[in-house]
């Protein structure tokens, strides 16, 4: 593999995908998928239904997606879980020929919130990477509703729901917006002031939203999500919060 | 006009429009369009090959674009605007058979440090309204280097060079991501520790990188603003600083 392409796809919406985005699949010559994990079925499926849907003609190969060992303190396993995803993606590739670039469908954008970079860099040799932007779960956030991500001139946190439960509301922040929160983080806030717009499967047919001061609408969310993610045996969510 | 619909175009790349969104300004009845201003050229001709290139059969009409006034304080001149730009925008539709969706083309995406939204939000009667998401800024200049946005759950900080310039850098941040710098307000910081990856006309044939220690790469990249500013009349640029 000499060259390698991580192509965001968007965040689930078909239309998401961008112009470059779907060159860049047609022109691929190998796509690697990682293989179907229990729960994850219907994203794994969508993601090769883009690819046909694109006109892509590359080989699929897929890979097995390493286990987190749960033993390790956070930041070392992820650092090992990524050194065995570059171990997976190479195994998968061995023997295989590959006369073309190599292609990899990220959900959202491949810069946020997304370890596809930090894999591709332990690769030896280190192949050409190429990186195609796609709409992130902010941006189907935030059109879904309708809404500014910032206020005139004003910054905005992008954080976890880690670290909103270990560090609290940022210091001085005005808009806050969320991902990767299992545990509706913003129930630890104590902030009754704060509005917040929230989304869940942004952009699919799934679709949910609620939006209010967080002392009405949290308990509304925590209610829906828990239902949604029940109903559909998984779920993505993203919220923002936004002070007065 | 019942429908308005706010379609993210990107930034400036061709290939970052979205499916969604060219299928938008195919469906659309009826495109607003900025007059063209003085050194803008360049960015209205460019809005328009790309509906063009994207099938619009829409008409087109245009808008003259009011002028800030400077004696007023910074948010009353903003909200003031906005107030003209509305009426400018009925203004130009007055007398105008409008019989389906009337589409703006907005640079990125319609929700990051764009005003279109409050502007639509004045209009009376008010229109439904359609937001579709498009390739930011943000996300043209971490593909453009190949670097992830965030570090392994970190956050980051979105703002602009206004506020980089009054508040410094901001209490506790990692990485922070600056756009609406006219001024280079990295150069306020003496934080010799942070590292910078820039990009101007990002995803445009122009296309210029720089990335370094912020102490090496600064003054380079505040050379390279001028030369290419004077080159070409008008700049776009934006960056991401990274404490270590
Ligand atoms: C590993 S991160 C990947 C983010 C992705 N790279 C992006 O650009 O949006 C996964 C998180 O993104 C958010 N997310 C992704 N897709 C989403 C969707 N369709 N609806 C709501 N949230 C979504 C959720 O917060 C989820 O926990
Ligand atoms: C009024 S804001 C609009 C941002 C846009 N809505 C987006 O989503 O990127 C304009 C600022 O965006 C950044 N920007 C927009 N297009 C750019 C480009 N092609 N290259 C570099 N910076 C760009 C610059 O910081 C510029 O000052």
């Amino acid at each position: 593999m000499t060259e390698l392409w991580l192509i965001g796809i968007g965040t689930g919406h078909p239309g998401h995908l961008t112009l470059e985005g779907r060159q860049a699949i047609r022109d691929a010559r190998l796509i690697l998928v990682p293989q179907k994990g229990a729960g994850k079925e219907d994203l794994a499926d969508l993601r090769l239904a883009m690819a046909r849907e694109a006109g892509a003609t590359a080989r699929i190969v897929r890979f097995a997606m390493p286990v987190r060992d749960p033993a390790l303190p956070y930041q070392d396993r992820v650092a090992r879980w990524h050194d065995e995803i570059a171990e997976a993606w190479q195994a998968a590739l061995a023997g295989t020929e590959v006369d073309g670039p190599v292609a990899l469908l990220v959900w959202g954008d491949p810069g946020l919130y997304d370890s596809t970079l930090r894999i591709a860099e332990r690769l030896r040799p280190a192949p050409r990477l190429r990186v195609i932007p796609g709409i992130t779960a902010l941006q189907a956030l935030t059109a879904a509703h309708a809404i500014p991500f910032n206020t005139v001139n004003g910054p905005v946190t992008v954080t976890t729901g880690r670290r909103l439960r270990d560090h609290g509301w940022p210091e001085g922040a005005e808009t806050v917006v969320v991902m990767l929160d299992g545990a509706c983080s913003f129930d630890t806030l104590d902030r009754p002031d704060l509005q917040i717009w929230w989304g869940a499967y942004l952009g699919m047919a799934e679709q949910i939203l609620e939006a209010g001061p967080l002392a009405e609408a949290g308990p509304r969310i925590k209610e829906a999500r828990a239902a949604a993610r029940a109903r559909h045996g998984w779920i993505m969510d993203t919220y923002l919060l936004r002070a007065p």
